[in-house]
């Protein structure tokens, strides 16, 4: 039998055309699947709009609205592709990585950097890598763009014009295709039993993310703490590092974690892990409220942090490694 | 005649030392000679110590102290090397990239990702090649490490722990090193007029920087009104998208300009431009307080910002290319 595949579109440059103001969404799924017929020779595909947005105004209630999406079309689909903007994709791939966890198909993002009318467009070559790897990836949440494939949890958008727009930043890409097809590795994330006294899909948004500069004021801290924001990431120096001459961030971490703010510790630099234990300071905050996000993106631990806050069950899994988004040790 | 350098020390990893509290920076300048005798042999050295800081520490205020030591040293030199923490040497030397424009000698920043007397420093070559720089390339202010040269307003920080720790954003690196010594290319930057009705060295801190997630409340642009800040750096999603559908951030945006909040709108995409025009809503807000970072670092368009509301006099230069810190049409 033929696989069946689910396309869930939402908008994106992919969908877009041109109109008064500019480029905008407006290509329903059913003709991104007409206007890539390459796509039907191998499956029968379901196309459904979810909504049609610049991704931009994609938010974490899009994000529930998708989940819930793509759990309805699961259930009569061997795999899904969802069309999406590339300016949130990576926060969005890695916010359903954790949102769908334990769910049984693959669940492909793509998109494009020019619009699937535009006569030099990616977005066929996308499309189409999407729906393959929908029909041989084993279930987690992917991103197909460029010849590559990477987990929702590892990708971050690196190029605002270049097609290459993503990469797989702290592990290899899972896979990517040549003239020889699919080559996909199969490393198995580890089994992890998720609690459920909430909707799997239930996020707390109320998470801050504060990219440290040289002389940030101590009195972000207190907005946060004032706001009601329940998490914070803290995007800080190299393995960890803040400053605590003239203005003292330690104290001003150490007052929202006592205020009960949830915080993971990332870096700034792209590459290579965080570690806050490294410094004496550090290590005097960890563990109560504050955590070092290891080699997380900062999408990743933004999107764990909001998930782990959704269902208070959730709460010990802030540390574990899930869905590929940290090294396992 | 010899040529004269001037060695400022600054601390960091390269001068550090295990101490109770784990490292902790402690090796004076004339001992950060002593220990690279290498460096003795083509120049006369004059080293002296700035501060004694881990960079995480080091902010605007000890911008502007060594930015003074620059000028002081450098009229008896004919370059200057400092070492430095790599932590935050990215922003420092893009910072002094501005503070000390129209100096007529190289400034040259370096450090090692482990000190000086490990066994597997990195520290000598990096010296070595900071003082290489130091005595042959044109004024300005550079990064050397790891073999390669960076403007100082091109750098950023890329990796926590890897000795290839500096990456050239943007454009190429000005130069590097091999077996046949330092290969350098000679693009000058245009020569600015500086109009100093201040200090050149004088800088306005109150910038915040905000890097924009899928649910950003809009509630941080109060604070940032609130709390007087004069600059802001938004780091907004791809070429310059921003959400505005339930929380809409172009008012906020909107908002804070009219205020008098300047304002650089970057990408979070580590490369290419942003392009805030491309967007119709992006295109009402333009030139009201509001510019793009074209295709600046978030590192260069903080420091930039800081310096331009320094001094009123320099808010036409807001746009122009002053230091290799963009792309100059």
């Amino acid at each position: 039998m033929r696989p069946r595949i689910s396309l869930l579109a939402t908008g994106g440059t992919i969908a877009s055309l041109d109109s008064p103001d500019g480029l905008a969404p407006a290509i329903p799924a059913k003709d991104i699947l007409a206007m890539s017929l390459a796509l039907l020779v191998d499956a029968n595909v379901c196309a459904q709009d979810v909504f049609t947005l610049d991704s931009s105004n994609i938010q974490p209630e899009e994000w529930q609205e998708l989940a819930r999406a793509v759990r309805r079309a699961a259930k009569n689909s061997d795999g899904i592709v969802i069309t999406h903007g590339t300016d949130t994709m990576a926060y969005t791939a890695s916010a359903l990585s954790f949102m769908l966890l334990g769910l049984d198909k693959p669940v492909v993002l793509t998109g494009s950097q020019l619009p699937l009318t535009h006569p030099l467009s990616d977005a066929s070559n996308n499309l189409a890598q999407a729906f393959a790897v929908a029909r041989q990836a084993p279930p987690g949440v992917y991103i197909a763009f460029h010849h590559k494939v990477i987990y929702g949890t590892r990708a971050v958008k690196m190029r605002t014009l270049g097609f290459d727009a993503f990469d797989s930043i702290n592990a290899p890409a899972v896979g990517f295709f040549d003239a020889d097809g699919l080559h996909l590795s199969r490393a198995q994330a580890p089994v992890v039993q998720v609690p459920h006294s909430a909707p799997p899909e239930q996020l707390d948004a109320r998470v801050f993310l504060l990219k440290l500069v040289p002389g940030t004021d101590p009195s972000i801290f207190q907005h946060i703490v004032d706001n009601g924001y329940r998490g914070l990431v803290l995007e800080a120096f190299g393995l960890g590092g803040l400053h605590y001459i003239r203005r003292n961030l330690l104290e001003s971490l150490a007052l929202v974690a006592d205020k009960g703010v949830l915080t993971l510790v990332t870096t700034q630099c792209l590459y290579e892990k965080a570690d806050f234990s490294v410094y004496e300071v550090g290590r005097n905050i960890l563990g109560n409220n504050v955590y070092g996000a290891h080699d997380m993106t900062s999408e990743a631990a933004l999107t764990k942090l909001m998930w782990v806050l959704g269902d208070p069950a959730r709460r010990p899994l802030l540390t574990q490694c899930l869905c590929h988004e940290m090294g396992c040790a």
